[in-house]
């Protein structure tokens, strides 16, 4: 029996799905800061003193009171006292008073009374404890205050806040070891259609290997989550729907990869409505690949059916699971980085659909020989392909999108290449 | 005594550290294919098989021989007997004869004797056996060829290839259940710093926690690598010489982050100096934040002496660490995604000086309403602050670059900002 969908666009599918989410998201759990790399914080995080603790210079030089250098010039010096080192790692002995200087290193800390440091390179040393000072140095040169980088009790890393090397570096500044962070977001995957095999084994013909688990699983792991496989299924209801309930029961989102006929992708739609309300929120996207996919919500949790092609399930976990799984962490969103490059052929689109095409992108050859990167240097080349040919997605370096209101893009059109 | 550098230009410098790289990478190792996710293939791979095994069907429709199909339409349909449905995952038990067509479902496998299938849409039941067709179709239509994805013995995956989950799909696909991939990159982590503590501590007057073995820790587990902390050292050269040979031996990659007093500084390239030869390559680098940054190569293994000021040290990680990784791993470069933005003040920059600045992008209010993105959509707002404030990089999305040859860059101005 032919199948007929109505169509949702994929924005509006995906903003309808993730508006029934509910808006708390996965538990949180205290783990080590030195292993808290992509992770989300939980919790806001204040900073328990300021940063820096104590005065310290930026430079290698003479602490000074900066009154007393005012005028200096190379040829009218200041002439100040040397009274001392400042040892790096510890609070100066001594204070300098006026007329006096102290030798500093970069970092160290600032003794009291003095109030700027002059650089090395501005002074000379003329006897054993008198320094020629050429430059006169304002109040604060060269100096980081208390409280500089952060305030005691300043909110420092918001929760939602997804960690990278520098996060880690404020945190361990200011001797935060552990954090709360959200969850690893669990998903399960199941896999359906007479058709499929393990890749383990060796399929007869007619058969083929389950590609599907493990490109997702992978897209996963990489967004943030932990896939758990449920195995693969015939087209038949019943056992479908007992591992999806017990995927629901054991997970936060469910996938049923749908074999590639039309009648295992309408079980997944009964199981899905049979796994709790409101049940099937989207069934067929305007996209092309992806028009199979279904979105539904079971009782609070994303179940989502995604297309058999392996190029469409796994276009469409960029399209859809990864989103869900972002929600589901609580992260704040960063602006998403592309490549922009020149489209090389035309490439015509269906107009009212959005296409996304797997792309190769290519350094184009530098006009002025330089190796320098310019806007356009980058040349992108659609993959031409069916949407069963994994291939066709491993030979790409992005997707290109072509938005339902274009009916195509233009040779020599500088386009924005999302990679994958 | 103040510091005299000859500085090299970044891309320079780094140049000249690779290329005196041994040429050969890492080790390989077997590991599972669903547990290769960002490694690097060590070897070409090869399609055991062509892919698809057999000719699959791309739609539901009927099984047929083309020319039996020739010149049908609407008001002249062609009739064919059918004579069974191919059932999915196993090999059709008949051949379709002239006049004959046969049930199939998507990724079916073709019966002998058929060369096209028609789409459901274009065809009706009209007795129990008999099928009218309203369009014709071309031979090879709606149908995957043996090989169409990949034909035996091709080159699928090179060496040096990153494994992202599609290429993952591809090799299940074939069966290919575990691949060899570079060992993971191992880097030794130096501290040195009479002010430097360990971030467990509670820093008395005058020191600080020792920031950048975590930062540069987390940075290299990104980058394919592992960190290993061989602890924090005075500024003494016997001791640090004998860590730093020691984890010269037991590591790829050696990084020192110096104390911040010059003293500190000039321990560190007197030790690469005494670790093997050619020793210090370049010390000193045309960049800000980093000039003081050292880069040495010891008995063909890298020795890096990074600036103790947190942001320095992670910056210049970016710069020199990340490639010196990726070429010990072996990896094919990928185009390097970036995030357009519209610079909002005007940055001054010294000239003949490349500098990377901490930038937050914000989105911009959309003139149109519209939720979609265009170039120049983000803002991108410099965060000023000195090179020891950890959190300048902590808020920051990315760094922007001004070129050596700019003397800076205009409010207004798109740029390109690489997200951190």
């Amino acid at each position: 029996m032919p199948e007929f969908l109505t169509l949702l666009p994929p924005d509006e599918a995906r903003a309808l799905l993730l508006s029934r989410l509910p808006a708390g998201t996965v538990d949180s759990e205290a783990i080590e800061v030195s292993a808290s790399l992509n992770r989300t914080l939980a919790d806001d995080i204040l900073a328990p003193h300021p940063l820096p603790q104590f005065e310290r210079t930026t430079v290698d030089g003479y602490a000074v009171r900066a009154r007393d250098t005012f005028g200096a010039s190379d040829s009218q010096p200041a002439y100040l006292t040397l009274i001392g080192e400042i040892p790096m790692g510890d609070a100066p002995a001594f204070a300098t008073a006026e007329g006096q200087c102290a030798l500093i290193h970069t970092g160290g800390m600032l003794p009291v009374g003095a109030d700027a440091v002059v650089m090395l390179e501005f002074t000379q040393r003329v006897k054993e404890n008198e320094i020629e000072i050429f430059r006169s140095a304002a109040e604060g040169e060269n100096l980081i205050r208390v409280g500089e980088d952060v305030a005691e009790g300043q909110l420092i890393l918001p929760k939602g806040r997804v960690i990278r090397p520098a996060e880690i570096g404020g945190l361990f500044a200011l001797g935060i070891t552990s954090v709360r962070v959200a969850r690893v977001v669990r998903v399960g995957l199941i896999s359906t259609g007479d058709e499929i095999v393990s890749p383990q084994e060796h399929p007869q013909p007619g058969q083929v290997r389950d590609v599907n688990s493990y490109t997702l699983s992978a897209l996963i792991e990489k967004s943030g989550g932990v896939a758990k496989r449920y195995g693969i299924f015939s087209d038949q209801f019943d056992p479908l729907k007992d591992a999806a309930a017990q995927a629901l029961s054991e997970c936060d989102v469910v996938i049923v990869t749908a074999g590639s006929s039309a009648s295992t992708r309408d079980i997944t739609a009964d199981v899905i409505r049979s796994l709790g309300e409101p049940g099937v929120l989207v069934h067929g996207i305007n996209t092309r690949p992806g028009k199979p996919t279904i979105l539904g919500v079971c009782n609070g949790k994303a179940v989502i059916g995604l297309p058999g092609n392996p190029v469409s399930a796994l276009v469409n976990g960029y399209l859809f699971v990864v989103p869900v799984i972002e929600k589901l962490l609580g992260g704040t969103p960063r602006p998403r980085a592309t490549v922009q490059a020149k489209l090389i052929v035309n490439l015509p689109s269906q107009a009212g659909r959005e296409d996304w095409w797997p792309v190769k992108l290519r350094e184009s050859p530098s006009p002025n020989g330089r190796g320098s990167r310019d806007e356009g240097e980058y040349h992108a080349e659609p993959i031409f392909g069916k949407s069963n040919l994994i291939f066709t997605l491993a030979n790409a370096d992005g997707l290109l999108k072509i938005s339902a209101d274009a009916t195509g893009l233009s040779a020599g059109e500088i386009v924005e290449v999302q990679l994958i």
